[in-house]
């Protein structure tokens, strides 16, 4: 126990970390009136969206919060202790519940209770934030570079720290509570806190998809209606949807990608204490349990250094100055660095003898990370060739664009997966090696070590969230200095803040895809061991998951169709809101002359507030089948077929009848994340490198056979639009919402696990045979009384 | 034996059909001179090019059969014989070699060759009749639609009926020589003759590739130069590339379709074959093994009364002198019926006294082709919402009509994979409720009923490739009506005539994509026969592909990015040939002014020559990519990585040491396979949707608020046609060679399956154990003394 203080004590260092960050940014200063004005109505506009968008997820969420609580509760069988057979050396379940099921279903219904609401305070406080410190950023663009990037950077980093002390305190919260206080063993407790992990990917579901819908239906529209109809440049004030495109940029980038990755933490946090248990339930040491808690806690102190030293950087080089992504990059080194000595701390002190090989996953996890920042802008900046090949096909018009833009997207996917897998594969190997125990095989040390890479590549996750959270303020801080005639020199600076901003965004997405892939593998293990609780199989034996049985296959067809599905949904919404924006707007033009003459000021508000009840409409349907559809695979498998499935360990043959259930369901969960991951990158990268091959042809890269640049209004220009039109949905609504897809599929189905299994369908047959390795010395420590050896192995549970 | 007399007789009957309606279209009209000179021109460079492309695949085919042959006998242990141990009711190996491994290597080699030739054949001889018909089809419509199509109709169905007949043919000749020639015995010849399977795919893929390039290059180029540029109409025969785009239609459409069909029923009939053997070697009943092509005999019976019922069909009804479409619907209806028949006599006289599962199986089969019939015609055509939803988009531009042809492209999955999975756990759930033997478990019989639904979808293969030949052959005929100035009245036939073509490639494609779905898992498991075979693992033991392990885990991702990356390449490869093209028509343009003006030819075979030489070029990247990365996944996961697996039947454990190589590879296979299908439906459908929006709006379907028509010309038509061209690759390039890729995973691992197997790996522990089932009265016929009982039990083979 000896660094587990470390978790309240930089959990709570990071929330007044954020506070004072807060006041430092609050107390500066709001420029012009004109500023004021135009940074009020964003205000009013994304603080009314997000609680009327905080209101209808609150209501769902307690629906299913009770839902989930009565579901568990008549459908669990309760939980039973993790036991330690160390005359066999290997784990087996107590006959006592321990956890009545009604009490497990309460507990469950509370944990998701409380994690949809820390992920909503942190989405509300850093949004509020965030919209506060765009007009002071629009300010100090007024005098210098370096002040705007200070101003946003700590703006950005309010959301990007409370997200993660949030996360962390929540998790740790609620542990301590479950086990601590109710006095449940720490071993089940993992099990208990599941709830917690669906809580917050529930809400960033919803957070994702409205914020994404409503962002692009903003953006999409304000184009269509207002330089492509009215043909007015972006951001004039006379188009009546140009606050509502502002709002956008806070409530998808900041809020939405808050929610992703506040669930994207605490579900691989919860995932990897569950695959910590097996090891604790051997050695008896709480802290494989809550290794992945403090290693987390030397990443905030990591990315606390990493952003304070962001201005010496500046300061420190000249070129930055010209750049500001040069000091942003330079301070995620920092926070790499620093991140390592933490790991290997956190490593030796905690994880025994074996713990080097541990320390080695934990920088497959941290250089899995910077891998993706090369990757992501490869990709989507345009000094490299694939940004310059869709550019140079904009030549022959949007249909070429179109055409190579899809390719591009479809080849990213390439070094996304090959990284993905080369990570997983060297975390999985290197933690195979390490030798605890006779009784823990190589494979649940492997799971294990995929978990440390995980955590290690989160460990930076305060920093790149608060870079993320800079994207949508300088977004903004550039709306605000257009629209309220500020000097050139000021639109100067932050046209220069959006261009990184936009490379901070992609890369954040980079990120998360990133995390997804890596934490796939611990979340469908976890689901596993939670699968294999239910059935009381040891949490050390294998279970197949059988592609060659036609359940899993199926399964596995609909969870890849899921995917597309949702993102045909998603990329629709936004068309349909869009076309909702558009007539507003159409609407106000006919109804006042005035608005286009600039003589009457548009009804910003009414332009809000219709993209805000188009967003909150269409967020339902793919918010309802991303949840509906495991639950519907599984529960239709558990009735419809009676498939078996078959383990052995130590001698002792486990036959799992009528399994069609949670197998159709490992189908869909594992083949919908690998999909998922793909649908996403190509999603994301996809629609950046669209974005970017816009920017490259506006910022004079193109030129025609004579030597003349093709600039903004070309022809090659106008079908680059076409194309970043094009890309919006998919970068920013489907792209995202597919990360949290992702996260929701893992979340649901380790918490509904007991739906989708009959209860007592498991016969044993056959009698412990003691294992080859028991001469091997090992670290049991001295706990035997907790321990009690079970006799059972030759009953069969069911007939 | 009784009804095997069938294939060779059915066989030769379609190949004198053929050759009948070969002869019937050859003696026909063929028009004017005009039509002749252009008919010349699309024969000569439609000609050119099949031989230069099956020049440079020949040269790969060589390569590669002698590459397959020498890695196959230097790798390879040799072949076993199956036994059936009648004692303890199982399978099992004999240790004598039969077939030594330089044999094998040889005969695979030389299966791989003879699969090439006859796919070739098939291709070379359906296009050269294609080629001959449209100008005749095109003098036919200067008399009456009536003419037109049947003309169209025979010459399509010359391609049709050859490419079945030299299927059936071809794997049945090659099955007798290594059987009975060859003296092999016949429960290991179908494992021989999978080279076949791999030739056909080889082939399939290049030919569809090489051919999908150039019909998308030509058209993408020929539009982009002529009507956007240039602004000519499309087939105007100023432009020179306008050859090229005819020629395109048969390179594509027929002879890339003809070699995707080849293969898809070559390998999916000698999987079956496989997936027989372990049935054959419990009841020594060889028709288990030759019921697929007696199934596919009758299926030929059906397709030839179809094809000649139709021209009644259109007697009969008034309105199908209106719309072709709906005789040739009646058509397929009286295929599917006879279908119904044939198979109802095959199992019945076939498959022993459980035959009727099986009929219910091959049931499922033929509704799944009905049903993608309907789903396809839903998704592609006019009249329903989809189509007119991106119609409707185009009045907002471009970019949203992308956009919402995006989202109904993605929405087409959900269907797809619905039926898929109705279909294979039906197949499978009746197939294994079929009780042949206690020594036959239950799935092995459920995957033989997913073979049987997908022999029984693939009756009707000769018809629907007929009607798919009959679009190239009517957008020709189009083609030459336009450029030889024939009268209106013979423009408006073929202009009819061209949308039925569309409907039907629609359709064949929707057929394709249906068919590798039902395959996928017959496929699979053919593999794991394989693996299991090498492995002297008996056939009816689980051998689980399981997805919680690492190695499978991300072969699967490797898999599905396979997906992505394939398309990607393909896409662009249409891009970079379009883009060779353009040069050549605007060089043209500028050297002889007197094109433009109307005075002096352009020169047409340049053109094509270019496109040809491009196309060729570029489908070597694409095509190497498949070939290779299956194998790379195979050999590298072989080497660095020692997974094990474990599987236990009647006692005895069997655990393959260093299975990692044909782990991953299955992952590979299957995820690649669930991917492939669904991006294939997404690329195919999204195109077909396109297509159709544009045409909806050219035939006034789009109207603006005023109540005027929004047809040709106007801004939603010009956006409407940027989607068009973003599809055409999707639907007519990466598509399609999707279908092939899918198939050729299939037939790769299979033939290759050897390199990925470590020799000598399997561990056995425990004593046979009598089955429970063994009172149970069987059918084992008595031949008994082709049986030798195994007592090596308990013998580790490897240390």
């Amino acid at each position: 126990m000896t660094l587990v203080w470390m978790v309240p004590a930089t959990g709570l260092a990071a929330v007044l970390f954020a506070l004072w960050l807060a006041q430092d940014v609050l107390k500066r200063d709001t420029g012009t009136p004109a500023m004021q004005e135009i940074a009020g109505m964003i205000f009013e506009g994304a603080m009314a969206f997000l609680s009327r968008q905080y209101r209808t997820i609150g209501i769902l969420a307690v629906v299913t919060a009770v839902a989930v609580a009565v579901l568990v509760g008549s459908i669990s069988d309760g939980v039973k202790p993790v036991l330690y057979d160390s005359a066999n050396h290997q784990l087996t379940f107590s006959p006592e519940v321990v956890v009545g099921r009604w009490q497990e279903g309460l507990l469950t219904g509370i944990a998701f209770l409380v994690g949809a609401m820390c992920s909503g305070l942190a989405g509300y406080i850093g949004m509020f934030i965030a919209v506060r410190s765009n007009v002071r950023t629009a300010a100090a663009a007024q005098k210098s570079l370096k002040d705007a990037v200070t101003v946003s950077l700590r703006g950005g980093a309010v959301s990007g720290f409370l997200v993660v002390a949030l996360s962390l305190l929540g998790v740790s919260g609620i542990f301590l509570v479950y086990s601590r206080i109710l006095d449940h063993p720490p071993e089940i407790a993992p099990f208990l806190i599941v709830g917690f992990g669906f809580g917050a990917s529930f809400v960033a579901l919803f957070a994702q998809l409205g914020g994404g819908i409503y962002t692009k239906a903003a953006d999409v529209g304000a184009d269509l209606v207002g330089k492509v109809e009215a043909g007015i440049p972006e951001d004039d004030p006379r188009n009546a949807a140009v606050v509502a495109d502002l709002v956008g940029d806070n409530v998808g980038d900041c809020a939405g990608r808050g929610a992703d990755l506040f669930e994207s933490m605490s579900a691989e946090n919860i995932g990897a204490m569950i695959l910590g248990v097996a090891i604790f339930s051997v050695t008896k040491n709480i802290e494989w349990i809550m290794f992945p808690l403090v290693l987390r806690s030397f990443g905030i102190i990591a990315a606390m250094a990493g952003l304070v030293s962001v201005p010496f950087f500046t300061d420190a080089n000249p070129k930055s100055k010209q750049d500001p992504m040069t000091p942003l990059n330079y301070g995620y080194y920092v926070v790499s660095a620093l991140s390592v000595i933490g790991l290997f701390i956190a490593t030796k002190v905690m994880l025994g003898d074996a713990w080097y090989w541990f320390f080695f996953c934990g920088l497959i996890g941290i250089a899995t990370g910077i891998a993706f920042v090369y990757i992501t802008q490869y990709y989507t900046a345009g000094s490299w060739r694939p940004v310059q090949e869709i550019a140079e096909a904009s030549r022959t018009g949007p249909a070429t664009n179109i055409i190579i833009g899809t390719a591009v997207g479809f080849e990213t996917t390439a070094l996304t997966a090959i990284a993905i897998g080369l990570a997983l594969i060297g975390a999985f190997a290197l933690g195979s090696q390490a030798d605890i125990s006779p009784a823990i095989p190589p494979f649940t040390t492997g799971i294990f070590g995929t978990a440390v890479a995980t955590m290690g590549m989160l460990m930076s996750a305060a920093y790149i969230l608060s870079m993320d959270t800079f994207g949508p303020i300088t977004d903004n801080a550039g709306g605000i200095t257009e629209m309220s005639g500020a000097p050139e020199s000021a639109r100067e600076i932050t046209d220069k803040l959006d261009a990184v901003g936009n490379t901070t965004k992609a890369l954040t997405k980079g990120y998360a895809v990133a995390s997804a892939g890596l934490a796939a593998f611990l979340l469908f293990s976890a689901y596993l061991d939670k699968v294999k609780e239910r059935l009381e199989i040891p949490l050390t034996a294998e279970l197949p998951i059988d592609l060659s049985k036609v359940d899993v296959f199926v399964g596995g067809l609909l969870g890849a169709m899921l995917v597309f599905l949702f993102s045909s949904l998603a990329i629709r919404a936004v068309g349909n809101a869009a076309g909702a924006i558009i007539e507003e707007v159409r609407r106000q033009f006919r109804s006042d002359p005035g608005i286009m003459a600039g003589t009457s000021r548009p009804d910003y508000a009414a332009a809000v507030d219709i993209t805000a009840k188009a967003a909150l409409r269409e967020m339902v349907l793919p918010g309802i089948l991303a949840v509906s559809m495991p639950v519907a695979v599984g529960l239709i498998f558990r009735y419809a077929r009676h498939e078996s499935v078959v383990t052995t360990l130590n001698g002792v043959t486990y036959t799992a009848h009528n399994a069609s259930g949670w197998l159709a369901v490992s189908g869909t969960l594992i083949i919908g994340t690998i999909v998922g991951i793909l649908m996403a990158t190509v999603l994301n990268n996809g629609g950046g490198a669209w974005d970017n091959a816009k920017k490259f042809i506006e910022s004079g890269g193109l030129k025609d056979e004579k030597g003349n640049t093709l600039g903004k209004g070309s022809e090659p220009h106008k079908a680059a639009v076409v194309g970043d039109t094009v890309g919006d949905p998919f970068k920013d609504t489907a792209g995202p919402s597919l990360h949290v897809l992702i996260k929701l599929l893992a979340t649901i189905t380790l918490v509904l696990a007991p739906l989708f299994i009959k209860s007592g369908s498991v016969t044993k047959t056959g009698t412990p045979t003691a294992q080859p390795g028991t001469t091997i010395e090992q670290q049991v420590p001295d706990l035997a009384s907790h321990q009690t050896l079970q006799d059972t192995a030759q009953e069969a549970i069911a007939p």
